[in-house]
């Protein structure tokens, strides 16, 4: 999995410099492609890459390569530019996002908009991070019979994401705790459109273009699953959040504190009796490790973790049971989304 | 012309629900549905409007229509939506140029970004103005032989523009004065970049394609008169802010005080002895008005009102010679470009 990431590493240098000549055409001044080659040096990689990496094995296994290596150099580089799309397409949003929520680190460095001289400009180098994919798709894909798929494909998941990004922000205001704006179907309706469409759904479609899978009846057995389980993934992500240990998330979760939309404290106001919720509303979202101990207290009695786990159990159940049930006469692979569920389910982290 | 203006402003509220239609669809909860529509309200119409009118103007004169009115109602609202897409394009810049530059008001109302309750979320709505775009496109425009063409060029414009704004702001910073950093050459880029591609050759492109005159050769005629028009157009502006009459451009010009990279400074710049630089130097983007009136007696020394008025005379008279050689043969008319250059030649606001 390393050596599949240093590859992947290995093609966008060469991206940046197409953008720069893309800049140097436009006879643009030379301190402002330096800028532009900095946002994207700084913004696009250093992530865990699961995004951009899986447009690439998905591809693989549906053209049926034992391995990515098995790939020509050329058709290799055809799919990982695929696959930086879409952490193109997740840079765009983070520098944003960052902004939004006003934080100040990311991946182990200052937000970009933190970073000397940048400040405010991080608008602007948002919008040129997702205008970097238009142009990329253009110069590689454009005499391809799927250019328009691949471009409605990143039109309508974009918008869907910053859909999830717009009910996320007017629902969990850091500032204002309002739990009567909670509820399991907002939280459901957030993570899907914030996160499964773009981190699931997208690499996977791609994949599918490119590999010549392209029927609707395809794409939406794809969908059927991605989405649900990216739910699933989010689902996990909050209740480690809570639950998890530290030490295997590499955090200490903020949730509680930050007043997050989160599945456990929906969870828990839909099962909350009258005094328990009157503590969760005086003390979510409140920046103090004893209001924090007070919201665990009602999730220990409330026995949030169980609710977890059958969750869990459950949709892991259903979706083997959708993945069996998968149509390949046209090509598609059931074991994509089996993959796909197998690195999630059970996970700590 | 202002009931050309009432007829496509009429137009708007059905786009409006349109894009209501399809949060409706997605199953989005009704207060960001009411979010999404009062920003599409709020930022959208209330400017001039002039970008979304002459798509229709243009369009009615390729089509030969001797008005606005002798298109039939699907035909005007096809072509009137293109126009709300260029007005959809603005939006989404001005909102965010706005945060980027810490104003005020705009069109006589609060930015929106300092709007109660809005703040930061603007970022992720100024993205959601873009969507519409795409938006309306795929729902009026996906059967058309011409689709890719629009999302191509609405693709590349914007990205123009962005490179434009990304040089402005890191050529003239408003707190940090470096006159070394200008030249007429970067203003050139700027505002062709920043205005003209958005302001004179989008608008006319979409009509142009709407009007299936699609050849590369008939878009590169539009191109090379509405480039250098959308530089002398700002060339004006920038003109106008220091030289216009208060009561004719209906402000009072800010931008020596805002060390704006401004055709008038760069002049200035090009021009000056050693001893105006000094004074250039030490007192250009000061917010106070001596310095302001010590840069204008330099402008007076350097006679840049006669300079200003040679240039335009020039630049018409080039753009005249290059529309009367327009090539009409494949349908495209060279009126649409003295249509463009007469309403803006000798202009005083």
């Amino acid at each position: 999995m390393s050596d599949n990431r240093s590859k992947f590493l290995g093609i966008f240098p060469s991206l940046v410099q197409e953008l720069r000549d893309i800049l140097v055409g436009y006879g643009m001044p030379e301190e402002a492609i330096e800028w532009y080659a900095k946002s994207l040096n700084y913004n696009t990689p250093g992530g865990k890459l699961n995004r951009g990496l899986s447009v690439v094995d998905t591809y693989a296994l549906l053209k049926g390569y034992k391995s990515v290596d098995d790939l020509s150099v050329e058709e290799y580089k055809k799919v990982a530019i695929l696959g930086w799309c879409v952490e193109l397409l997740q840079a765009y949003f983070l520098v944003a996002d960052d902004m939004m929520d006003q934080s100040i680190t990311r991946r182990g460095q200052p937000c970009w908009y933190k970073v000397e001289e940048v400040g405010d400009i991080a608008i602007n180098d948002s919008f040129m991070l997702e205008g970097a994919i238009y142009c990329l798709l253009k110069n590689h894909f454009r005499s391809q019979p799927y250019y328009v798929d691949l471009l409605e494909l990143f039109h309508d998941v974009t918008f869907q994401t910053e859909l999830g990004q717009l009910l996320d922000l007017i629902t969990a205001p850091e500032d204002s705790v309002d739990l009567s704006k909670f509820s399991l179907k907002k939280h459901s309706f957030i993570v899907i459109f914030k996160t499964a469409y773009y981190s699931f759904y997208l690499p996977v479609a791609l994949a599918m273009f490119a590999a010549g899978i392209t029927d609707a009846k395809d794409l939406k057995q794809a969908s059927d699953v991605l989405i649900p389980l990216g739910e699933y993934f989010q689902i996990q992500d909050d209740f480690l959040d809570c639950f998890g240990k530290p030490e295997d998330i590499g955090k200490i979760g903020t949730d509680i504190q930050d007043n997050k939309c989160s599945w456990v404290i929906n969870v828990a106001l839909q099962k909350a009796s009258a005094e328990q919720r009157q503590v969760l509303d005086q003390n979510y979202g409140r920046k103090n490790a004893e209001s924090e101990q007070k919201c665990r207290a009602v999730f220990d009695a409330l026995n949030i973790e169980k609710i977890f786990h059958d969750y869990e159990e459950e949709t892991a159940t259903k979706l083997r049971e959708k993945i069996a049930n998968v149509d390949e006469s046209r090509g598609f692979k059931a074991e994509v989304l089996t993959l796909f569920l197998n690195k999630i389910y059970h996970r700590k982290k």
